[in-house]
């Protein structure tokens, strides 16, 4: 029995032609998969070497040398490869997959007799092998490769990197388990449970759900496996420096079994990987408990922890969730890739419950969050995504020593530029489910999609010029089938009209149903209006007490000293409506700013700091907002701010 | 020449009957001394234990054993005994000044045959003397012991332990100079310049003044003396750790000559102690370029980068000052010594330059930045003093995880409470100074004072409630002479009546002259109406934007959840003229709390994080805010703000 309800149409079945969207594939096409096959191979100048593909020659004895990177650089090889997948899935290119061939025909070699494959340990330490699942992501890489596997053989039907990554994971089967003589582990850093679920996905193979359920299960349970592991490591730790005396549990989120947690805890991508997973297993499994586990960590990131961009994770220490309604502004870390793990978490919660209180969020996360990771030339990226920069602070204060003002180029521990490429291409696969007799339409991004609904296929074109206006526009084929909108919880109202006749669907969970015998060639638009919006944050939140933010449609915007000068945060808002939209493409083709008027507090003429106060010294301004997304892709990064003073 | 105009009352001459700081003076004499005394030998269970006195007596070869403690923990009883040099001079002890001179006679025992003295050299290292004055406290400790000479000899008149210091500083002398073959060096920890120039003032010995400037002068020089040394140790860092490269030269003010410094950076302590010695000089030599310099530092510590309360240094890296306007509250890390060090550094200002642009922050230092290091049982004391406290964020968030929110007992590196304890034992020597013709009235506490001017003896009694009521009553001796008033900056209006009848003085730089011949008898009201105020911040300081802080007087208020429930960045303020002053006992004898009406945002009945602003939620609720200094004296300390927003 499983507790999925609908199921994503994958991606090679959703041709995505979107204004907002394509653009973004078009940059992970022409940049980040091409730099980044540069970057693998040391092929950048002036840039650190990644040496991942020197690693796999190396350990496949086609070269002689020393593992050089992190402990999981060979993930990068994977994510790099799950991208091309998708990539290809997208447009094919034959010199690429042909690229990637090689690149899988190396892994094989790489890989050893008993199925083992780690770089880091096959050339360094091979005798260390499993000795240290707390620190050393050797599970971890299994978990992305296992990833690319399956998405290249969803790709391409080619399964040689697929049969590699079953040998593998027959081994860590082997290996890690509640049998005597087996270890009672799993990975420091999840992921491999996620993967095992989209293997047995691929395969039907149901011992890899197998797997993943005891990882998922044996978590945070005693005796517990890392002490376990560290007594037996005589507690030496793999990072250097002295005895480690303790492993931190809440870090890796093994502090208590999976099903006793409620507060999201630790590294938040760590944490979005483990509850993606968990997720899934639910659902593939129907385990109400697990089930539970995952609804309750949701609500608790998602009304807790959870910043306005979809950012999550407060804190540079641990790159972790800190606690209920702390969510400071300028120090925030919201690492690109927990953001993205985020939005796998959400997918795989709208698989069991099609509400959009999932797809919601996964909507802000994708407009906001995710994409600010990276500038509009695609070769610029933030590690962090805080939502206030100044930029003085962050080069002259240790508070914000981790921010940056301006997005580096690619960078050593590179993972949220590979995370992004996978996530812009693999978009086809969120935008649309289907039930038995149901299609979800879960995000308003231009597309043809062929899906099947109950076994019987239904064409569906969609167009808009979202996410800057609210009219979307789908073309469907002829059938009896539900139609379910997504009704964003941004919109006030919304409209629907059938072949140009308003009609008034009720709206379950956040969707507006629409049931009928479809022709072809019926048409249904949905209007959501769009004004600019301020939105406030739960007093709780003190952060962002007395402020807003201001938003438009599913688009949060910032201000930046660059349109506003210096200060922001002198300035304050009055009424939403004093603001408008306003097409402004210099940045990006149709982008919207939002400009309105603003009190400024007048600069004082004396050199001090304080004075009395003998009431409000402020003058009019305009300011001009953009979104969150885009900010520093100009030269002037020295302030932004999300959230404005609201007078 | 020198620049010295006035000169301020010594503490002998100066009988502190005082509601408010003669509380204080208790406090030190029954708590703070005998405590750490007990401290200093090791006799408080539960603590860890200090070893400064064993030290001493390890290095005067009375007992074995090996070095305990920071390397500058002979400071703590150098600071203890200047403490209780200025506790004698207010009340004699017999008994404390047998004990005292028990550990002057074993100070003496300790020192050796050359003059040298520092028990962490004598004991672990004695051939490495004068080889790290970057790292190792070695001049700072000299420094402390100097000050507790001058001190002691001019509570006693007992030279000894002056004579052991003469010794020693005679022996620095011999070994540092511009001279070849002595080291061109000067303190990591500046503290030894301003403690010359006391023993220059005590002594008359011009070589002690030539030895500071040139330490002060020296400093920052190139050749850099701190390269030198790192090179000529090989690089090797004090502090443990691998091979240091670089010295970080802002820390300790090293970056530049001194009277190029326009800028306060580095550590705080650091700062102000050098500072202080710089303007000592200045008025002492009647050089300019360094009284130029001493004021440029004193400007931009004071119009850029002083808190409300008078803290300085905003970041806990490096207990430092950051830059221009950065003055986040929940993440300051404003020391107790920082701000005391900045009473120091006014009072040489005004022996300059009477004017009240010093006074003014010498007054919001002594009644709120330093003495919030302080519970009012003396037993427990602040390190930091942030502005803002959220309890849960100090316990779980790394970003203000050096923030305490209740004080701790006695600590390791006591520092602050000793500080504190001098600072309070010799206020007496901070009220008055006088000019050839003039006394200045820089404080104002209750007191008897018996005054030189200009050769003259005028007797002053002064009697009020300060600072909770601004009626200040002063009786004179005979004489011809000037009596200035300071009136604050605070104040709005004052009036001034000699004799019952009103006269109207003018105010130079701050302070209310009256000038005549006086008879014995006559009397002097000073009359400072204090209502509730707010106090905005310069918009550059984007910390405080959109919020006020209230004061009344000279007195920083503060709100606590104690008093106000959680969260109060929900709470904002309308007018100060809704607010009452409410006399309340409880914590304090006499304390003045502030009552009055608040808006408070309406807590959400959702589980939610955001929600679309459809107009203000809140409601009317009256707060209560306490003296920020006497934050933290009740159980519950969960949130405390000093800033709140202004609606």
């Amino acid at each position: 029995m499983s507790f999925i309800t609908n199921e994503f149409a994958p991606l090679g079945s959703v041709k995505i032609r979107d204004g907002f969207w394509s653009r973004y594939q078009d940059i992970a096409k022409e940049k980040i998969i091409p730099y980044q096959w540069r970057v693998l191979n040391d092929q950048v100048p002036d840039t650190e070497p990644s040496h991942a593909i020197a690693n796999f020659r190396i350990a496949a004895g086609l070269e002689k040398g020393d593992f050089h990177g992190y402990v999981f650089q060979d993930s990068d090889v994977a994510k790099w490869l799950e991208a091309v997948a998708y990539r290809l899935t997208i447009a094919p290119d034959a010199a690429l997959e042909q690229t990637a061939d090689g690149v899988i025909d190396l892994i094989g070699q790489a890989q050893e007799e008993d199925g083992y494959l780690d770089t880091y340990f096959q050339i360094t330490a091979p005798d260390k092998k499993f000795t240290n699942l707390l620190d050393c992501h050797e599970l971890y890489c299994a978990g992305h490769m296992t990833e690319a596997a399956v998405a290249y053989y969803e790709a391409t039907g080619k399964d040689k990197l697929l049969s590699i990554m079953r040998r593998f994971v027959d081994l860590i089967d082997e290996k890690i388990g509640p049998e005597e003589g087996k270890l009672h582990g799993y990975p420091g850093h999840p992921e491999l449970e996620l993967a095992l679920c989209r293997l047995y996905r691929a395969t039907g193979e149901k011992r890899y759900l197998n797997l993943a359920k005891y990882m998922v299960d044996a978590r945070g349970t005693e005796p517990h496996f890392f002490d376990w592991e560290l007594e037996k490591r005589e507690h030496r730790g793999f990072w250097g420096g002295g005895r480690v005396d303790r492993v931190d549990k809440k870090y890796n989120q093994s502090h208590k079994p999976i099903r006793e947690q409620t507060e999201a805890v630790g590294h938040s991508v760590r944490a979005g990987y483990l509850y993606t997973g968990v997720a899934d297993l639910a659902a593939e499994t129907g385990d109400e408990g697990l089930a539970r586990a995952a609804r309750n960590l949701w609500d608790n990131v998602v009304n807790r922890q959870m910043y306005v961009t979809g950012g999550v994770g407060s804190q540079v220490w641990g790159e972790a969730f800190t606690f209920d309604y702390h969510l400071p502004n300028d120090s925030a870390y919201n690492e690109t890739c927990a953001a993205i793990s985020m939005v796998f978490f959400a997918k795989r919660m709208l698989r069991m419950d099609p509400d959009s209180r999932y797809s919601d969020v996964m909507e802000r996360l994708l407009y906001n969050g995710t994409i600010s990771g990276m500038a509009l030339d695609g070769q610029h990226f933030f590690y962090t995504n805080p939502l206030a920069v100044w930029e003085r602070a962050t080069k002259n204060a240790g508070v914000v020593g981790h921010i940056q003002s301006k997005r580096p180029g690619w960078f050593g521990c590179a993972c949220c530029p590979p995370n992004l490429a996978r996530m812009i291409t693999s978009l086809g696969s969120y935008v649309y489910s289907a039930s038995a007799d149901t299609v979800y339409a879960h995000l308003y991004v231009g597309s043809e999609a062929v899906l099947d609904v109950g076994g019987r296929q239904v064409t569906l074109s969609q167009t808009g010029n979202y996410p800057w206006d609210g009219h979307i526009a789908f073309t469907l084929s002829a059938g009896a089938y539900g139609l379910a909108l997504r009704i964003p919880g941004w919109a006030r109202t919304f409209s629907v009209r059938v072949n140009g006749a308003e009609v008034c669907p009720s709206v379950t969970k956040g969707y507006a149903v629409l049931r009928r015998t479809w022709r072809d060639g019926d048409t249904v638009e949905l209007d959501l209006p769009m004004p600019v919006e301020f939105v406030e944050a739960n007093p709780l939140l003190r952060a962002d007490d007395g402020r807003v933010a201001l938003m438009r449609g599913p688009v949060v915007y910032c201000l930046e000293s660059a349109d506003n000068g210096d200060c922001l945060d002198a300035l304050s808002v009055c009424d939403p409506g004093d603001y408008a939209a306003e097409t402004d493409s210099t940045l990006f083709p149709g982008m919207t700013a939002i400009v309105g008027p603003a009190v400024r507090q007048k600069p004082w003429t004396a050199d001090a700091l304080y004075r009395r106060y003998e009431g409000a010294d402020a003058e009019k301004v305009t300011i001009r907002a953009i979104p969150y997304a885009f900010w520093d892709n100009r030269e002037d990064t020295r302030e932004m701010i999300v959230w404005v003073r609201k007078a």
